[in-house]
């Protein structure tokens, strides 16, 4: 299979590294430098169990002039989706499909600009990974990745799902992935975006009784938006998960409070705004993730004034 | 008439200081060095127009054991008004009128239990002041100051009008005071508390277009909530006001976004606290003020942690 990884961060040099066991693989990335290392010493995968997976995906900063693939996975930080999309534009075909399986929901919304329905796949994925340095990356966990058609049968998925199962990553074709994808987001549009809008780690949010509460309150609302969306989840079962999450890493600093602290933009438009997006089209109030999203973005213009 | 002012800050400086020229004032605060310093050397009033004008009200930082007085002007922060009223009982006898002219609303909810409702006056002022040092604060700007009863005519106020105005502190009695303490609320549960939320200038929450959206949110919800209240109030007037109030102080450091910088408690729970209240009484959803309260409190206990 003829596949292209937009984005090679973390995620996206761990999904091409892996997928270029048996595929043909373009690892596509903006930053020239991490271009040039890969195509020099390939990508370095160090495994939770020490050993080291080396991989030779190929690897290019510009596309353009080069042929259509068959799949393109789209693992760029959201908000350089559409950049990336219009600038690997000479990569999709009428027949090519694409993939996001990056963080948040809604990332359909930007692809199906540049593909019609049935070319447009979501999912989600259990790894996770972290860069070391230039072509290096840490494989931190490994999972399943459940990927899903916006439309029709599921299993017409099914070669998608065996060319990733051949390369070691287990992918399951699911008609119900907007379910897992809310699931997961649960989290991230929660406890996550109040350690960036608190500059506070995982703990604090779960042992301050403030905090907590409205971490409670962003969960019931995203549930209850989630429902408008025909996905049903229980809201105290998901604040209790959110609460195990925040008590095993009570240290822990999310992305996108490290964006914040470090002045870079965050996620948060495809994590708390795909939210806020939701609750409009289903009529179903989402008053605290509206607050938060526009105090990230004031938060965001606020580190840029500073410097 | 027989005075005591709880709290001997800037505000309650001010009108304990003016008010003694004609009246028998005790200005009673926990800081004892204060209360020595004013009863050596008197209270120094720097005047908007250069001159000083001198005071010598008594100070005390225990009343145990004291008379009661005519009237008890509170002006502490509003989050030590009870423990203030209660270390001060012996000044209130069944005769006692109890005043705030404190920022913030539903100071009332603790004053009832101290007196009864013919002996609570509310009220609000529009000089403002700034604590120089001990014994010494510069009084910014003059105005009004309105006061009216919770129950019946605002007419029996009267003697008490009469009593400041006769000190130099033109008052007025007004049975809707009410509408104007929510007038005045406007701008602090919605600009202020965002500037302690953002720790950022008052400026910035008109300029940015995320936190001017957010401000926007705040001012409907307050506006809504009054209107349940009773009190009408145009949400579009009101934010052109808001707006005038940032823009003509783009550098304001408020007190609410002042107190998070360093550490001490807000005193949210009777700004936007008490539109939360209100609204949870009248059945006025608030989410976006209960949101800010949360932040507000977190903000102040992960502070503490870090010290």
């Amino acid at each position: 299979m003829r596949i292209a990884v937009l984005g090679a961060g973390a995620m996206g040099a761990l999904y091409g590294g892996y997928l270029s066991r048996r595929h043909d693989v373009l690892l596509v990335d903006v930053n020239q430098a991490l271009v040039d290392a890969v195509n020099e010493k390939g990508l370095a995968i160090h495994e939770p169990d020490g050993s080291v997976t080396m991989c030779r995906p190929k690897a290019a900063a510009d596309t353009r002039g080069m042929a259509s693939v068959d799949l393109v996975v789209v693992f760029v930080k959201a908000l350089f989706s559409r950049a990336a999309l219009e600038s690997n534009r000479s990569l999709i075909g009428p027949d090519t499909c694409l993939l996001t399986l990056q963080n948040g929901s809604g990332h359909e919304e930007t692809l199906l600009d540049f593909a019609d329905r049935e070319h447009v796949i979501i999912g989600t994925t259990q790894h996770n990974s972290a860069v070391l340095g230039m072509g290096e990356i840490r494989h931190g966990g490994s999972g399943k990745t459940v990927i899903g058609p916006l439309c029709g049968d599921a299993q017409r998925l099914a070669p998608i799902a065996e060319a990733f199962a051949s390369c070691g990553l287990e992918t399951i074709c699911d008609a119900r992935v907007q379910q897992l994808i809310w699931e997961k987001m649960i989290t991230n549009v929660s406890a996550s975006v109040l350690t960036g809008v608190l500059q506070a780690p995982l703990g604090f949010i779960a042992e301050d009784e403030n905090a907590w509460a409205l971490c409670r309150t962003l969960v019931r609302e995203a549930v209850a938006v989630a429902a408008g969306e025909g996905i049903a989840m229980d809201a105290a079962e998901k604040i209790e998960e959110v609460r195990g999450v925040c008590l095993r890493s009570p240290q822990g600093i999310t992305s996108i409070c490290a964006d914040l602290r470090d002045g870079r933009r965050t996620e948060v438009d495809t994590i708390s705004g795909s939210v806020v997006r939701a609750g409009r089209r289903n009529g179903v109030p989402a008053p605290t993730h509206e607050a938060m999203v526009a105090l990230v973005h004031a938060m965001e213009a606020r580190v840029q004034r500073k410097r």
